[in-house]
């Protein structure tokens, strides 16, 4: 069975974000090593991670439309990972508490069949408020900060770290749904069927 | 039985926000009058709706903590209530296609007992993309504009419509998280006991 629209990414605040947009798509997630990819400019960085997984689940589903996508955590100019234990996480969240952090999503929709490839990177502005050690601990013993870059999600508990960002909201959480979304109406992947946005295979356009 | 803490109002919205903060609460909707709230200074309109609606409730629960609010969309110095009709939904969509608006939602937290009284404003400014009169009827087709102030939910299908904003999110989706938790945070309402935050009657504090 051909998929029209797959995930590339096993994250599932993606996936959560493309369901509440509405959008019907499957889950196929990219296997592909991130280890030789070069951290030098974090904006090639994600832009070619991104490139990289629609890539690989295209090659294997030529037909389908193929979204993947990377997120990082900027500060200072520099990249902050997914914290591997408690230490990291206190580390990484009173760096980023009262001050303005960036995250970059880059992301890429791409189908082989009809030679479309499309990439960019977009990038929001966040200001934590300011952390008391008693807040850090709370929030590590949460449990949430570990699988997250930058320690901390801004759907989750962790919505009550964030004062006011600027820019895009859907990128901090993992993907410009905005830009998604107009990416795929101009190329026709999704319709505006009045009947049913969910089955784009019913749309007429 | 005393509540600790109640949301004064009926908004689904603002009970997910915290919820999705890990708070624990009740809903007790005010059941206020609004008609009488003069709108001269939106300012004033949103920060007097919060207040009256935590007092009404305050006033039946004087040992609670109570948190009232009320959101309004201001585009050119307009008012944009809930559309009635899709008429009118599709006038607010088309007046907000491309432009810059604010949203401004005034909240109140108060307990008779411990004569606590607090309320303020929060403004985000929310940026939405060029809107095609097909995007414009589709939205309208999900009914997802009816029942919200300026004919669009951004925590919902309407994700697509917000291309970036400036300021609090949660305060876009109806109460400023940040504010609230650091509000309740300071005045002991809420702790950081490392046990369950989810039962701020188990807190120490």
């Amino acid at each position: 069975m051909q998929e029209k629209l797959i995930l590339a990414s096993k994250s599932p605040r993606r996936r959560y974000l493309l369901k509440q947009a509405g959008l019907d798509f499957v889950v196929i997630p990219s296997e592909i090593d991130e280890s030789g990819f070069s951290c030098a400019d974090p904006e090639d960085f994600v832009r070619d991670l991104a490139e990289s997984k629609a890539l690989d689940i295209s090659k294997k589903y030529p037909e389908s439309w193929v979204i993947g996508a990377d997120t990082i955590v900027l500060i200072d100019g520099r990249v902050l990972g997914k914290p591997r234990n408690k230490r990291e996480a206190r580390e990484m969240l009173g760096r980023l508490s009262g001050k303005t952090h960036w995250v970059m999503t880059g992301y890429a929709v791409r189908c082989e069949k009809k030679s479309v490839s499309f990439c960019d990177v977009v990038k929001t502005e966040v200001l934590f408020k300011e952390l008391s050690p008693e807040e850090i601990e709370w929030y590590i013993h949460t449990d949430e900060p570990f699988d997250k870059a930058g320690a901390y999600a801004i759907q989750g508990l962790g919505t009550f770290l964030v004062r006011r960002i600027n820019g895009s909201y859907t990128n901090v959480v993992g993907l410009p749904v905005c830009e998604v979304i107009e990416f795929l109406i101009r190329h026709k992947v999704i319709g505006l069927s009045l009947d049913n946005r969910r089955d784009p295979s019913d749309d007429p356009s």
